[in-house]
């Protein structure tokens, strides 16, 4: 049995019945780190991977470990969270969705030397977008720390990823298409070489507001655009998000 | 009067009664050059900007030139072709169209030093698509050397355009999407800050084929993606298309 605070709530995710438990005041998942998942798991056009150990870093609750293990097979996943809070809800989550290939640790990720926690296979990484600095402060602490790069940035997600990647390993990440060319400076300063790109906008016509992009370590030097992904058609999600979301016969 | 070779063709651009000399066997060219002057002259998407002196690197026969002179109001025109050919047809062109802001000059782009021709508010290129050694050697030397990269590599061509652009001043270039994280590592490496990213796919739901980008000497690190250009609806021209080629009422 597990049990909640006050301020939790058990959320259903709609993959399988994997739940989630979540402070609606300080962060909730959101479309990205769906989006992140269906991209790691070959359902929007990259080819679909092999992999034995993952680590997703900055993890929040876990959403990422959550439905990547749901949408794929691989073997081991290791979600990796500095805030205690969002840490013990991923733990809670573990005990509730009885899955046993996933582990979460309280770590800050800049704080992971080479190799300490094993060479990884792939690793994830929705970080928080906004610069340290950027925006009002007028958040909770934790819902700052989520959204803002406060202590790791964006540079130091990449550089992790490229100390703790097997040689041909595959990182895969989730963000705002105004950091793509900061996005690839620092891959390719990190020897992850980017091989696919694909942008997400809100609906046919609007400017992408999501970019997914997925590099390999050591991999060869030729990138491919996937095609543009829609989130909406009208008012209703879009055929290919409700596919990612499951919702489709 | 100009006179031209049997070889030669005398061809209508389309763009108000401009007219190009060029040697099929050779090289003509194509929708590229016409998408990166419509995205230099702010057609696609990206803000129009100033700019006194432009030069065009690898400018073939002056398609570029001929067509952002028609577009834009752009004060003076430079292009540089290392193939005397190619450079003899532009100068033609020149005495044909009698433009009087545009020059031609027979140069390796590789040999161009830092301010030596002056400095440049906007630099453009369209530059050879393929690696050296990559592909078939059966063309005739000219086209090969406007396919491939001889000489000059991206690398390069980025490096000289970082070298003659004064501080703010603009990049544009057309190139193909596989090459995007080298172009995007180079611009920064020469201080060339990405600001303007679009895509062109031949069609609504096919992968873009072509990409342009804008980036600006010493610029905000902050990139726009622009939305994706279709070049065909159905087995016509798109609107899009056909308002760059002026062909709209």
């Amino acid at each position: 049995m597990v049990s909640i605070s006050k301020q939790e709530r058990i959320d259903e995710t709609g993959f399988s019945d994997i739940k989630i438990i979540q402070n609606p005041k300080e962060f909730c998942y959101g479309i990205d780190a769906v989006l992140l998942s269906a991209f790691v798991a070959g359902e929007t056009g990259t080819k679909p991977i092999k992999c034995k150990r993952m680590m997703d870093m900055g993890t929040g609750t876990g959403i990422i470990p959550f439905i990547v293990s749901h949408k794929t097979d691989f073997e081991y996943i290791l979600g990796v969270e500095k805030q205690k809070t969002s840490w013990e809800r991923a733990q809670k989550g573990l005990d509730l969705n009885r899955i046993d290939n996933i582990e979460f640790i309280n770590k800050d990720i800049i704080d992971i030397r080479e190799g300490e926690l094993g060479m990884f296979d792939a690793i994830t990484c929705n970080p928080p977008y906004k610069k340290r600095g950027s925006g009002i402060r007028n958040d909770s602490e934790a819902k700052y720390i989520a959204r803002h790069e406060t202590s790791a940035e964006l540079g130091d997600f990449i550089r992790v990823a490229g100390d703790n990647l097997v040689f041909k390993g595959h990182f895969f990440m989730v963000h705002r298409p105004s950091r793509l060319s900061d996005i690839i400076y620092s891959m390719k300063n990190n020897e992850i070489e980017p091989l696919d790109l694909q942008f997400v906008a809100p609906r046919f016509g609007e400017k992408p507001n999501i970019l997914l992009i997925h590099g390999v370590k050591g991999g060869k030097n030729e990138l491919k655009v996937l095609n543009e992904l829609y989130v909406y058609e009208g008012d209703s999600y879009s055929e290919e998000i409700l596919n990612i979301y499951e919702r489709l016969d």
